[in-house]
């Protein structure tokens, strides 16, 4: 069936059909991405919405001496397929497999590895003005979606591309959403410009780009033909492309958001296979977002804000009960962090849902907005710890480091959905000063969490087991890991157990009286050893002169890439099996 | 002589003034400004340049009900005096005194602290959403310049507030200045719509604002009528005003880098004290200028990059003599680091160099887009550890620990010039991954630091003095605290001292050594304690189960305001009298 799709192991095959099969091979493009990702599970609207354009792209530029950098990346597994990886891409996301993003070591097609949104710009101008210092006579294309570019980096990008003289092409991939629907003034503008009601401005030309546009991006020959000419425009260039997120199977253009990444379905009708009938234990956004609902009915001061991230985090609950306190304010995490200190001066209780890696992008904001004022903003961290298949770039394990060595900062980290709940209850209550609550992607482990709320006391642990010979101390959910192991290891007696919670402020008095008791303490967390909840531990004894023998475990100094989270946390060796190996040889 | 100023102890003052003295006034304010920053240093040309549209402000608007944000807040000083705080303003900076910038514990006219740029817009529209959800009817007042605007954060608050209605007021104080001259295409933009030639595009009407200007921002009638028009405007609007940095001082208006903040001067003449005749040590911020010239020459691949401080940093000199390889690209530290990753990815050197307080801003490009892909990016970060007098929002106190996390980054902090100069010249050796290097503001401790390049081994320490009871371990600069606390004590021969040099890699061998020699280690850093230098030698400890005395030095987990460096590092005990009484107590 695939007849030409087979014939294709790189742009070169591609480059040589004639341009009126294109059509035919965007098909069986389209078919083969829906097909693999019905099994494997993936991104797949962003990659059905650009396959013309994937195409396209391989068919006039000269990749990959030309440039090509996609942003973010989901909407690259054509790109993928057509640049030498069909016959591995089943392994996508997969340990050991193909990364679910562009990247560099992988293929000399990844110009530059991407995962978070709105760096190819910067990264493409970068690569344009090292062709200009060298001589080379290449292009450099960044794709960039509709939401990505309200992001302030991209703004910057564009801001300096505009007074260079660079061969930069940037085609502005409009399909007006992201993973939810985009928001703000640019995707209201751009809405504008393609109803034709925008009449007078153009922000891209106003900021020296040669702007063309907007074309529909399912028009294969008007694409090529449009990038053809753009080939001989020099300086930096815009094309303002629509695409439909989804296109090509009816389900996923009619649900958008549903089909981001759908998990398993019929690649045939498109229906989405149906979860286990067994009562499990919710996702953690879904305390979160359910929970934050309960609170805010009770306090009126609650704010809920989330950096596009409505669904992924479970702020949607909130924005349809409760629509004027809840914000989606796009992929602005800066704007999102400072917008909700500039709420906490007025008395109002903003919880703050940013993804862990995301934070990355807000930390300045953290410092310098929040903690510095010691404004009582309540950032709610999702994704913390290891992720899973998303990879090295999505992983939240620097955050436990990053955060603690910030004044005023109260840290904590719950074990499970109940501690969850309680510290957003206790959080509420009038805090005086700023806390992040960090918690993991995924299920938890309590399937009736829906528990009456109960205060916790700041700067509190406590001890889970006891036991006689060894201390294992925890922080967040990584607990359960350790509970696992004890229970199957036959010294088991041996091992007692705290869950710290508060990585700042600790629990000296428990601390005090743990190091007192037991010769070895093992710490525990699923962040970097480098800095983090068992390095706090480390300074505590070096402060106090306590001289106990200390093993810190944590994710190693490197960067772990995609696969199951459990194969990830025995790469780090916190994984159950690892850890009863530890007990056992204690 | 200043008898309008004399009776104005708040605004409630300034508004029963009859406007026709207002322009008096402001020469009295002018003049208040300049004696008091010609004597006491401080931040000059700013405030000048705002003077009518401060008494405007104040004037027209309710404050301190109304909210009014100055972003950055360099222009801030008549703000101050005017809102009860003439009579402390010679306090300006010091210990003890009132900070430099606006800050919410100092005055409840400062509706929100400020230092770090681009944040007015965010978090003046988090008060207005709250006044709306309040039901309050309250102005809020984002006052910002052009350079700040054309930083991302800049537009993600535009672009959130463009589809609010809350009652938000945009003042955009356009001097086509930030320290230095602006760049970038908003700046080439705004440079035509003051001449007139931008006819089609509005950038913030295109965002929704409602936007009226530009007007002469030192008609303080034509301002006051504005404002006054603009109360009664609905939903977020835009004033764009026209204003003259250093207004009112001959020198400083022609002059207007060298009196962002000049030191010293003559009041009346504006003449700047020559600084002593005597050969001094050179700033660091020079030594990295002139070094990145010298190397640049002898190698062609070599970039230099700065977010804006041309001048701060000393890129001005490449910019001046190698101007098609050193970038100003404006206050947008985000896209600064990964444009320097794409020209990274193309063989290029780039020496990005960005205050440590600044790299905040961009930490997530350094860990995704540089470290992930361990590109050789050259970060060199100025104004690490303890600033002085610009206080707790400058202060480069946090880098160690936040750059310690990040996996592939090399980490190396010279003690003085000629390890400056060393570091850099290796680095464009043919580094394989990316390098961090942080350095002090001001001076070093080296006169002839003009040498000729040696290679330093990465990950050496070295050892700088033997001693036979303690060895102190420092890395940076405030080795030489410790030096000098060595030479004093009457047991100097007790002690031992390492430059550590590099935080990663770690010099394992070395650290053998010192923990099989030293019952008792100290470490010294001028950053947090908490995950920081000290925190590596402790982990470095427990891997290998030392369990020697470790006492960790360096900044307690709270926020340092202003005040001289010395008086600053008394406060965290890192003074040379500190180290000499505890080299004194071992």
């Amino acid at each position: 069936m695939s007849n030409l799709l087979n014939r294709i192991y790189s742009p070169k095959e591609l480059r040589q059909l004639p341009i009126d099969e294109l059509p035919q091979l965007a098909k069986e493009l389209r078919e083969f991405i829906i097909n693999i990702v019905a099994t494997k599970e993936g991104h797949l609207g962003a990659s059905l919405g650009v396959v013309e354009l994937t195409l396209a792209l391989h068919y006039v530029f000269n990749t990959p001496e030309d440039l090509l950098i996609w942003d973010v990346g989901h909407q690259a597994y054509g790109h993928k397929i057509i640049t030498g990886r069909k016959d591995i891409f089943h392994t996508n996301r997969q340990l050991n497999g193909i990364s679910g993003f562009p990247k560099r070591d992988e293929s000399e097609y990844d110009a530059f590895g991407v995962g978070h949104s709105s760096t190819s710009i910067s990264a493409a101008l970068g690569m344009a003005i090292a062709s200009q210092l060298k001589g080379d006579d290449k292009h450099h294309i960044a794709v960039i979606g509709d939401a990505s570019m309200a992001s302030g980096m991209a703004f910057e990008g564009l801001n300096h591309a505009g007074v260079t003289d660079a061969n930069l092409l940037v085609i502005l991939n409009d399909n007006a959403i992201g993973i939810d629907p985009s928001v703000g003034a640019l995707k209201q503008y751009l809405t504008n410009v393609k109803k034709g009601t925008q009449k007078q401005d153009n922000i891209f030309e106003a900021l020296n780009f040669n702007y063309s546009g907007p074309i529909d991006g399912h028009d294969i020959n008007k694409v090529i033909s449009e990038l053809e000419r753009l080939k001989t425009v020099k300086g930096p260039k815009f094309l303002h492309v629509i695409t439909t997120k989804g296109k090509g199977l009816k389900q996923a253009e009619d649900n958008q958001v549903k089909y981001h990444a759908p998990g398993k379905f019929d690649a045939k009708t498109g229906e989405i296979y149906a979860k286990s009938a067994y009562r499990q234990p919710p996702k953690f956004q879904d305390v979160f977002g359910h929970t934050l609902v309960e609170l805010a009915k009770l306090n009126s001061n609650i704010i809920g804000i989330t950096p596009a991230m409505p669904t992924g985090s479970s702020l949607k609950y909130m924005m349809e009960e409760i629509p004027d306190r809840a914000f989606d304010v796009g992929i602005a995490e800066q704007h999102a962090v400072t917008l909700a200190a500039g709420m906490a001066t007025q008395g109002l209780i903003p919880f703050c849902n940013i993804y862990s890696t995301f934070l990355q992008r807000a930390y300045d904001q953290v410092i310098h907005d929040v903690a510095l004022q010691n404004l009582p903003v309540i950032f709610c961290l999702d994704r913390a710890g290891l992720v899973g298949e998303d990879g090295a770039t999505h992983h939240g394990v620097f955050d436990l480091t990053y955060l603690r060595c910030i004044p005023n900062l109260i840290i904590f980290s719950p074990r499970n959905e109940i501690e969850l709940r309680d510290i957003m209850y206790t959080a509420q209550l009038g805090l005086k000063q700023p806390i992040a609550i960090r918690y993991p992607r995924g299920k938890g482990v309590t399937i009736d969490w829906k528990q009456p709320f109960s205060k916790i006391k700041i700067g509190s642990g406590v001890q889970l087991k006891s036991g006689t010979k060894l201390a294992i101390l925890s922080i967040g959910f990584i607990a359960n890991n350790v509970t696992e192991a004890i229970e199957n290891s036959s010294n088991s007696n041996d091992v007692a157990h705290y869950d710290m919670r508060f990585v700042k402020p600790l629990d000296e008095s428990l601390l005090h009286s743990i190091f007192k008791s037991y010769t070895t303490i093992f710490t525990i967390e699923d962040g970097t050893i480098k800095g983090g909840f068992g390095s706090e531990i480390l300074e505590f004894a070096s402060k106090h002169n306590y001289k106990n023998n200390i093993k810190v475990l944590g994710i190693p100094d490197k960067f772990i890439e995609q696969g199951r989270v459990g194969e990830l946390q025995s790469i780090a060796k916190i994984d159950v099996k690892s850890l009863i190996n530890l007990i056992e040889n204690i």
